[in-house]
């Protein structure tokens, strides 16, 4: 029976600023990316959003950012490898502030936005996150797609969750269709949850050029920006429970051993 | 034989900035106050401090501010009693994933400031700090003087240590004479080593009308900015032991417990 | 025939956050208070937000606040008088960045929130921003209540505007009830177009103690917070034109000099 | 009888951290570019810099940066041309607070750290640069070094002074050595003050090739980070004020026109 974990980004609230639909969305998921205040979340978010986390038995990621409030962590920044190192655990360290309070721990960490892109290229971030990783709670699944971070992880023997993008087109290589091209981001609510479902239990993504290519997601990621997001969401999870789909959070699909 | 911790706030550079003679201090102290990234400290500050202090065996404290790096947490900010608990669980938490970085534990928490001052006045102010450490570790020792916090603290049961303010004048019921009046800060290094060694040895302080009074201070608190400052502390470091007291860290002096 | 200028706070999303209606609100208004990035609004939102204003022919003002992004300027902070002024200038210079890109001035000054508040009452907050808008222009309108603020700005020669708030209860000496009492907030729509429009066209307004109470309004100011909040803006600028009251922007009523 | 400004970089305290001597350096100067408290500085540090300014007759440019507290603008941001556009024009504006309130204007602009790197090589920020040049006060001089800044100026007709780095070794072509090159940086005191003065009086700098190249410098940079920067900068006006230089800020050169 093929199992997977429904994860998405919440807590991305700040201030006076709300973002997102987080009480419906955590009904939705088996994990949550908790922003950590670098690029969206205070601590008053960050509580919240772990306690309602907790209520719902949702599993708690981290999900590091770039110190970039203004621009949500989209836009890329130039750092050196201990700049990054130190800026993932710092984040790291505040959640666990929260999970801890809460009697909960971090099962996971997905970096955010520019950074969750570039440690797919740059071999530095990658290594950093990973150091910060180790040294924090070297049982920690890290999510990522293919590419730098899910080499170095591997190399020293991380646990690593890969994130199957639904509204993304692929190469025949498995890798994603940048977004600047044309049609790199897929729209039509049918084929996106047609394609999560094969993707999840079949193992297998139609490329662009209409090759079936194979594909791993441990994790699916789902969006709540809005309410046909939200219906969409609730539409892939609905049609992966009817395809016989078991929803665990990470910790139930990757072992991850207690504290 | 009497002993005493000897502690001074620590990590307080930021960025391009430097803030205190670090490297020269610590080989004076016992405990250090880090601090955490409000007031000031950033994630590298705070790495490299943390393994300074690992390396010399000094105790590591958080030392937790207003959000307020341009002010260095010196204004006053009204805020609710929940915004300064999850304040103070965030900043925690960020402190301890490099104190687990580095293998070792917070052993306390001495809130930065004007934070530390309002939480000797305002019961919602000590209670959120309460909160914070009971949630987070309740084994943490919360330094302070006599007041809110320490009524608070003793009310649950946590482990509070009082501060002796060796360069202020005292009330004859045992409070500090507020910095606003003339004679509220003493600066004739004689004076001030004379009585620090009094208190610790003696338990008595002389207050301002020259009557004796009861104090108890199991921590000593050192400054090191500038060079006047760090040749006291040394003199008063030097003059503690050859009186007889013993230095020692706070988790040596209080037992707290192991994790 | 009675004038009045309709006044809401606008341009106050940050980054990837939006808060407010403000292209609906626009066209409900005859001068905005433009958030200046101290507490919201960054360069590009107050960028697009003088743009509008100018598109529309709607007088800008500065919107300074307590530098409390994550608190929205809601939060009292302990300044010194020169922290005010200089935080006020800053924001009073960024500001004029953007009219000036596009053509047109900054007409007046209404401090945000908590600030806003406390130069009705803090006589060392008043004086600070009579200095930096007399450092800065000294044709500049300064919108507030009776109090401090006003008596400051009157007692040196300064423009002020009297902000009508038509959504609060009035005590019989013309104060606001304080918040903090039960029956500080009116709710009813009804009541509160009817209020506002005997404000501007009778100068008076009904006490809580049921008293006609003088009052002089120079602006309404109104809310764009949701469709009801909309809907009321609307309704009051429609009852205010049928009652045969001019709706004018500040300069146009106050005969603020050409720069 | 050959003229030139004398700038270096002030103003980058921030809150309770001091940069530079200030003081010092000022007695040096015919120009100062001042932060705008996005990588340092902030508004009481801008308002008293404008002011030490204002009493010696130097020159006051605006300094902006990347928004970089933490990384002091030194670290790369990919933005977009808006961002960086709209960033300057709010450092401007905020700058020309102080001005205004000291009586003087802004004469000239120098971006910061990396950003003054960036804008040699990139199209888009040099355009943005110019853009908000433009827009704020085309009369406005822009300091930067051949490259994408100096030609984007020259093309739309705005005033540029080309700055001479006096410490830094050149190529054949009048570009400077990459930084990242062995032989990038010069410290002798006798080789930087002998080519500074040739720079100056013959329009010639040797490269490192031992060619001499012909080289435009409207402006000289000093340093004054620690004593041996003060002094070399001291020395460097003394020889030049031997060699018969007149020592003018740039409004005295390019004929700025008055406001």
């Amino acid at each position: 029976m093929p199992t997977v974990d429904l994860v998405a980004d919440l807590g991305e609230s700040f201030g006076a600023y709300t973002m997102g639909n987080d009480a419906q969305l955590l009904d939705l998921l088996t994990s949550a990316n908790v922003a950590c205040g670098f690029h969206a979340g205070d601590p008053r978010v960050m509580d919240a959003t772990v306690r309602a986390c907790v209520e719902r038995g949702v599993s708690i990621g981290a999900h590091p950012s770039f110190p970039d409030l203004v621009g949500f962590g989209r836009r890329a920044m130039d750092l050196t490898e201990n700049e990054v190192r130190t800026d993932v655990l710092y984040q790291l360290g505040a959640l666990s502030a929260f999970t801890r309070a809460h009697g909960v721990r971090i099962t996971h960490l997905a970096p955010h936005g520019r950074l969750g892109n570039l440690v797919v290229t740059r071999h530095d971030y990658a290594r950093a996150i990973a150091d910060a990783v180790q040294a924090f709670d070297p049982t920690l699944v890290i999510l990522s797609q293919e590419g730098e971070m899910a080499a170095v992880a591997r190399e020293r023997g991380l646990r690593m969750a890969m994130v199957g993008v639904v509204d993304r087109a692929y190469e025949d290589d498995g890798t994603l269709v940048p977004r600047s091209e044309p049609d790199a981001v897929l729209t039509d609510p049918d084929e996106v949850t047609r394609r999560t479902v094969r993707m999840v239990t079949e193992g297998v993504i139609a490329s662009r050029n209409g090759r079936d290519v194979p594909i791993k997601a441990d994790c699916v990621q789902l969006h709540g920006d809005g309410p046909a997001a939200l219906q969409l969401a609730a539409r892939i999870r609905g049609e992966l429970q009817t395809a016989g789909v078991r929803l665990a959070p990470l910790d139930k699909i990757l072992d991850v051993p207690a504290a």
